[in-house]
């Protein structure tokens, strides 16, 4: 974890950095967050990042006591203190120090700065097995900080010898509790589920880099569907584009032929990089 | 809250009773509790709450690092130390302090102690209104701390001018988010829901004290059958046996006619007072 971590209004070290047992977090599981990447030391798409916490918050009944504005010079000041030059940087807001152990209060507002293993060629040459399995995230929309099920399927992630978990609901694939899931089917569509699913910030821009390419279908997958898919691949702001090359006992397409993935892997790459240019120093 | 939190190896003044931010709960939403009534310092059905507890934790793969005589040692410590002669305990036991804000960790456990409002003869008297909403609690057997979709709901609630929520999947009804519920039929059977549901304590107790005069039946309960419910009412431990009255637009029977809840609630108390007599001074 980073050095400071900003908490209501202070930088605090690290170590004590807080809350209250009090807090709804902590009594209720009652939070949300949002969580992007810093690239030498610069944030990436926060705007758009920003966009998706403060409508989470809204829609959890959680107010921002911070205008944008003050976020986002924040976070250039905890990037300064931090200097971790590739990280992610998550800010949490909770249901805040309740009375009663469940009435909604005044939100805690944490910034904390991560190290984190991002996608490189490496790792998106090796791909990833997933598993499947019966869950809907309650409040799909909304990046809270509901894990319970992702942290609980963990044993059996590690069991079944697999990377991650796909979630869906009567064979209607969802999300991985991490990251959107796409597939390319024989004739070259792009598909991916857009119903109960949390609309990742790197699913929209793998959508708009895809749309010069190809047919792309924002509707439900099943299982069975995914079986004769060409390829497979997960999407996060970490993950960036990540091959699926195996899911429960089916092998998706060919190990290693991915032309679409990795074309959107190398796009989504400048993207980045074009983006991040135009932050000035 | 009480005067004094025991969290870890420690009694802390409640005020310093904090977790780090990378605790899961916070970070993840992850983590059990229990909560039990002291009535005149003595706690109520301690063994059953207990053995829920571990329960709980096994199955959310936590260890308990207290062996359950030292966890009984701390309660009565903390309960001599707070003096609150009505309230109640929650023990709280959480993910940890996860170093990638994902893996499980030692887990933090925390013992406070609350004055909570427990049902009285006027409360009992006034009964509530409930309205129905679709939800189904994820690994619904464990006491989690997920409430998210609770407290959520706490505006709606307050705009119906309702007292409580009471969840179902495809009408089927299941639970209120912290008590069991109850119909009596117009031939005096007592049913309560038995699948996706937390059981509760309370709703053991009143099974085993309905057991002598009504014909009992654990099976599922659609919405529609509730409206030819003679009485309804649901249970918990601060609850006890508390009438509903109403069901969204559906009143229950005839409001103040209630002789086999109002039954129940009269053999709970009894029950409650001679488990209490029992237990050392």
């Amino acid at each position: 974890m980073s050095k400071w971590i900003y908490l209501n209004n202070q930088f605090l070290p690290e170590e004590k950095a807080c809350l209250h047992v009090s807090d709804l977090s902590i009594q209720r599981g009652y939070g949300i967050f949002d969580f992007f990447k810093i690239i030498d030391n610069k944030p990436a798409f926060l705007e758009d990042h920003l966009n998706r916490f403060y409508q989470s918050a809204k829609q959890m009944q959680l107010p921002v006591l911070k205008k944008r504005e003050e976020l986002v010079s924040i976070i250039y000041t905890l990037v300064e203190k931090n200097d971790l030059s590739h990280s992610g940087i998550r800010i949490t807001l909770t249901g805040g120090y309740s009375s009663d152990n469940y009435t909604l209060a005044e939100p805690n507002l944490i910034l904390s700065q991560h190290l984190f293993p991002f996608t490189t060629k490496e790792i998106f040459e090796k791909g990833i097995k997933l598993i499947t399995y019966t869950h809907q995230r309650q409040l799909p929309q909304v990046k809270s900080i509901d894990y319970a099920m992702a942290i609980w399927l963990q044993s059996l992630i590690k069991e079944k010898g697999a990377d991650d978990v796909l979630y869906h609901t009567n064979e209607v694939i969802t999300e991985c509790p991490r990251a959107n899931f796409f597939i390319v089917t024989k004739d070259g569509k792009l598909i991916t589920p857009v119903n109960n699913i949390l609309k990742g910030i790197t699913r929209m821009k793998v959508l708009e880099l895809a749309a010069g390419n190809h047919k792309v279908e924002e509707q439900p997958i099943t299982i069975d569907y995914i079986k004769n898919a060409r390829e497979a691949f997960i999407t996060s702001s970490t993950k960036r584009v990540l091959p699926v090359w195996q899911i429960d006992d089916c092998i998706i397409g060919e190990k290693g032929i991915n032309p679409v993935s990795s074309h959107l892997y190398k796009q989504l790459l400048n993207l980045e990089k074009n983006h991040l240019l135009q932050i000035a120093e």
